[in-house]
């Protein structure tokens, strides 16, 4: 720290575009989207609004550049899963427990997302679009793949369990509060826990 | 119908306050509540903003009678399922559909409720807050009630559990489109059968 702190400017400089980031993501996750201003983003970091165009366009333009650092964080885990060669149910249970404890330790960013995918336009949303299929398709895959290996009963309705499951993913900012509860890691180990139950679980009664 | 269109002025001011609160809904459903306006739900109803405001002191007042609503008709159901003195698993199987199908056939009014019951202020957002939490604790006293009768796992975590099952029902307006894919009753009835399969399933493998 000695070193960075004997060279305040540069350093300053360096990390302008990721504060600027950090402060977006705190400022559309108190406010939404739709109500937050580049003056309340400009006051976060502590700069003048014109200088904030100095980094960027538009409102629009920092939600998707939140958007895209998670759309990259997404791909990288779901590659180390498939690079592993595991049966499905065990690669869902693995991706659940990873994909979770990323969520937690970035919550503010993920939850963002899921909310406010949707305030995109154009190509941005195009493009926002496809990353969220390629998710879904990634998890609906693996629980296609786990009822083909006879790993989950066969009756399960995989569709509607895969948003049943989706949907407890999506749930998580609406009760994890980072100062209080279980370490991420025994949360995330639980969630994947409760996806295998749900998918081995006794299927349709009917 | 032609009793009714024989006195269209009669019936127009009857059923104002039920179109004032459909507008609103309309409108807080496809722009959010925060970029909504009074003007916006006005432009709906087809009035001048002016006329509004016989109905209506604030936008706010319009999302806490929409949520109101939605509240009478949620303990309605659980005093349903409460007289019928059903063991715990089965009481939460019927809930979770009766539930499900209520918020299919709802889903603008009872979606706005989870995304925007935050926006409330002073003894709205108090009442509100009163109201998700017995609900909460509806579902959550229904599990671990089935976990002393021993008919779910008592080493699964009652509390993530229902943390899961409350996101995967709160998901609903993510996937659901009413004008295609199973009927409200299928769909409601497959998903009581996840909320049991994840709650019976296996149970923590650590």
């Amino acid at each position: 720290m000695a070193e960075l702190d004997a060279t305040p400017r540069v350093r300053r400089r360096y990390n302008r575009d990721a504060e600027v980031l950090a402060a977006a993501i705190n400022v559309f996750w108190r406010k939404g989207f739709a109500a937050a201003t580049i003056q309340d983003i400009a006051d976060e970091v502590g700069v003048l609004k014109g200088s904030l165009y100095h980094y960027v366009q538009s409102k629009e333009e920092l939600l998707f550049r939140i958007f895209d650092e998670s759309h990259r964080q997404a791909s990288e885990m779901r590659r180390e899963v498939v690079e592993m060669e595991l049966p499905p149910i065990e690669a869902l249970h693995l991706y659940v427990e990873k994909y979770v404890l990323w969520y937690l330790q970035n919550m503010e960013r993920v939850s963002l997302y899921f909310s406010e995918w949707k305030r995109l336009s154009g190509d941005r949303l195009a493009e926002a679009r496809r990353h969220r299929r390629t998710y879904d398709e990634f998890v609906s895959g693996l629980i296609l793949d786990a009822e083909k290996a006879g790993e989950i009963p066969s009756r399960m309705d995989a569709k509607y369990a895969t948003y049943f499951v989706l949907g407890a993913l999506n749930g998580i900012p609406d009760w994890y509060r980072r100062d209080r509860g279980d370490t991420p890691e025994t949360i995330a180990a639980v969630y994947a826990d409760l996806v295998v139950a749900t998918l081995k679980g006794s299927g349709p009664t009917r």
